[in-house]
């Protein structure tokens, strides 16, 4: 897919689809103006008037009540108007429909489209298709991309460890599936980690994964050993069993991750995961709050980071919004 | 049904219930106020205080996610808060539950309910029995009316073609099952147009259309000729197959719209849907955007019409809304 | 349960979970507040900035349409932002994936939970693990407690009647599901009504209520004699039939109130039923609307005492969150 889809003709932010080529810059000025963010909750008011009069949809066609309300509290705390959409996507399966809902919100004057959807390259489809006055942002294509998730995570990391060259990261989990290993190996890689391991059973390893610039590694010994961050990935427990694995209880045993063996492989490492947590499956439940679990911290980012790149790709692109015609 | 329940003892709009009998200058009234929201997607803000501090309940008894959000999107640009009702109308068929549903948001202080019901009727059933602080905004009401569509069709039709005395407008389609043809038909009357046909296969026209003051034909050749506007109306497809209609193939070979028979015999003319479109049905996808197609226009202008409307109903007839009680 | 867990270490409401064991002082200042709130009716805007910049989430794991748009109504009227969370409690059966979701959104900075549960105690289980910044609101548990109901049903007695220390009050109906009639007998008793009676057959009270100074009667006779407040319980009629009752007409004919049974047993009472109304079962229909009956005004107020509750339970203890932090 065509990554420059994203940056406008001077290389401004435009959409956000994918963190696959997007320049180091770009990365750190969402994780700067994150931070901007980040510590407005300790004030009185979360609340900013970037995005007033502003229109965001979020537009799931897979539903995830979870990732949406994390957009539509970033978005209403930018003072945005949020509609939220949840669209059947078997009604919606051809490009052509897809197109028909596009135009159609667009000419309602939405500034922003929030676009989750089942499958790859739906958002860039829509990136594709908008106007110029109507920015995209992804919030998950089916196994390839979530970049608002990786840049959460790549914030976490910074406000621990923040020199990058210095570290090893193990992704933990299935990673076949995951749209979320794919966006931090990218943003990782941007900001020149030393190592990255991919770390799950061979069923649950893409071929060619190494083309990344990742280690493979099929225990959690080998995957875990010197490790500085250790991100779990959520197994999709309805998904695996029988096609992928012989049982979650057969995960667990040889790649959940527990207190004792985080202590034993890994002492100093912090621990990840993009939630919602499987306790039992790929993590111990005793590890889901308190030191060295930034799981929550996760969270709290995730609404700071989805701020930064709403206020990026609408306000600075378009302060006044001038020329935009809806014919 | 009493098309005067919709205007208050002064003669001001009310309720917005039907476009029968309303005369023109309300009419042209809310076009001309639509004009000033038109205008404003061009602008940083499309964002109005008019209604800041005003409750708008979507109090929807058949789904329509579409209506519903271009109703929600005008209330929140002209800053009323905003709650989505979708009722289940199995459990509220009696007269009496629907009274009780009314009743008890009306104490919560509702000034505007946009009602949306598969009864025609509805919306009147509500306007009789509302509060004196209460407006009722009738978003389709079974194959009854739907105002705001027909006022965001002679909207568009005037940014076109402004002098409605000159024109011929053929509406193609389900005429029978349509609550758009009629209360289309009603607003070009009011403006005057010099002929409106309806064009259809027999089974889709309801008997006695012509005491609507319309042109019954029964071949697109025989309707579109000589049209200045092309209306098409969406086919329920679930509802039509087999009982109305042998297949949707047949209905697209002979009065499915394509660009060549477009070409062929109306080649001036502008062509409206009010969506969502079925492409090879009642229209070729090769219409769907671009010149003569006004769809996305109609769209953009839903906007700014149901603005208008909202407008008029509660803020003007109520600046300061004294002497409400909830009692 | 722990009712102090609802007061702070100074003695301010911190959480608004049971009206038991609540003192006098702030069930008075709670409805002394709503009465500030209750006649911004009257007035242009009911919208107040109190809580403008707060967001307020609620977490509905029972369907209930009508509570839930209560409370959104409340808190847009304070201007906080509003989420909208209706969980599958299936899903969420675990203690431990009750504490997942409470501190994954709390990591949002959410302000105030208002949460309902089929389960008794779930909002006690919120309050007792939220973190420093966080309120919950009770909006209703299994068959425990929901306060802000009976706060609105004292609220409106009060408007009427007073002085409570006159008061017979007769509570009508399914008692033994019911967590309004535990909700009321608390606040009642709090404010030194006179009598408190439970009417309802024996297989509808639940044993040892008499622990809670109330008197039971068999017979709407017995009951409703001298009464001067009736308060009827909606029945659950799907819970009913069978395993409670022998059928609604039955109840209707032996506890179902009418305007003649009212106007012969109890003439000079008030009548009051927390909604929806059940025409035919517990109440006739023609006692719906207009006096005796207060149906219309609690539902009005309890918009009032639901901004007064939030009011106070985010704004006034926390005015400027200091020291928040998200870890």
């Amino acid at each position: 897919m065509n990554t420059h889809l994203q940056l406008d003709e001077r290389g401004r932010l435009r959409h956000l689809l994918t963190l696959e080529g997007l320049p180091r810059e770009h990365l750190l000025e969402l994780l700067d103006r994150a931070e901007s963010f980040a510590g407005a909750g300790d004030n009185r008011s979360k609340k900013h008037p970037l995005l007033h009069g502003r229109t965001v949809v979020n537009l799931f066609f897979e539903p995830s009540t979870r990732t949406r309300t994390t957009f539509e509290i970033a978005a209403k705390r930018l003072s945005a108007d949020v509609i939220n959409l949840q669209v059947d996507a078997s009604s919606t399966s051809k490009g052509e429909t897809l197109l028909d809902t596009l135009k159609t919100l667009e000419a309602m004057q939405v500034d922003l489209f929030v676009v989750r959807h089942q499958a790859s390259g739906a958002a860039h489809f829509f990136a594709a298709h908008a106007g110029p006055g109507v920015a995209v942002l992804n919030a998950g294509d089916g196994r390839h991309a979530h970049p608002t998730q990786a840049l959460l995570d790549v914030f976490t990391i910074r406000r621990h460890r923040p020199d990058f060259r210095k570290l090893t990261v193990a992704i933990v989990g299935d990673v076949l599936h995951s749209r979320v290993a794919r966006s931090d190996i990218h943003a990782l890689h941007t900001f020149g980690v030393r190592e990255i391991r991919v770390v799950a059973p061979r069923t649950l390893i893409p071929a060619g994964i190494e083309t990344l610039g990742v280690r493979v590694c099929h225990t959690l010994q080998a995957g875990l050993t010197g490790a500085d961050i250790v991100m779990l990935l959520r197994l999709q427990k309805e998904r695996m069993v029988g096609a992928f694995l012989p049982s979650t209880a057969e995960f667990h045993r040889d790649f959940g991750l527990t207190a004792e063996r985080l202590a034993k492989l890994a002492p100093e490492a912090l621990l990840m995961h993009p939630g919602p947590i499987n306790r039992g499956v790929e993590i111990g439940g005793e590890l889901a709050y308190g030191a060295p679990s930034l799981i929550l911290e996760q969270v709290s980012h995730g609404i700071a980071v989805r701020m930064a790149a709403m206020a990026m790709i609408i306000h600075d692109r378009n302060p006044v919004a001038k020329g935009r015609r809806t014919r």
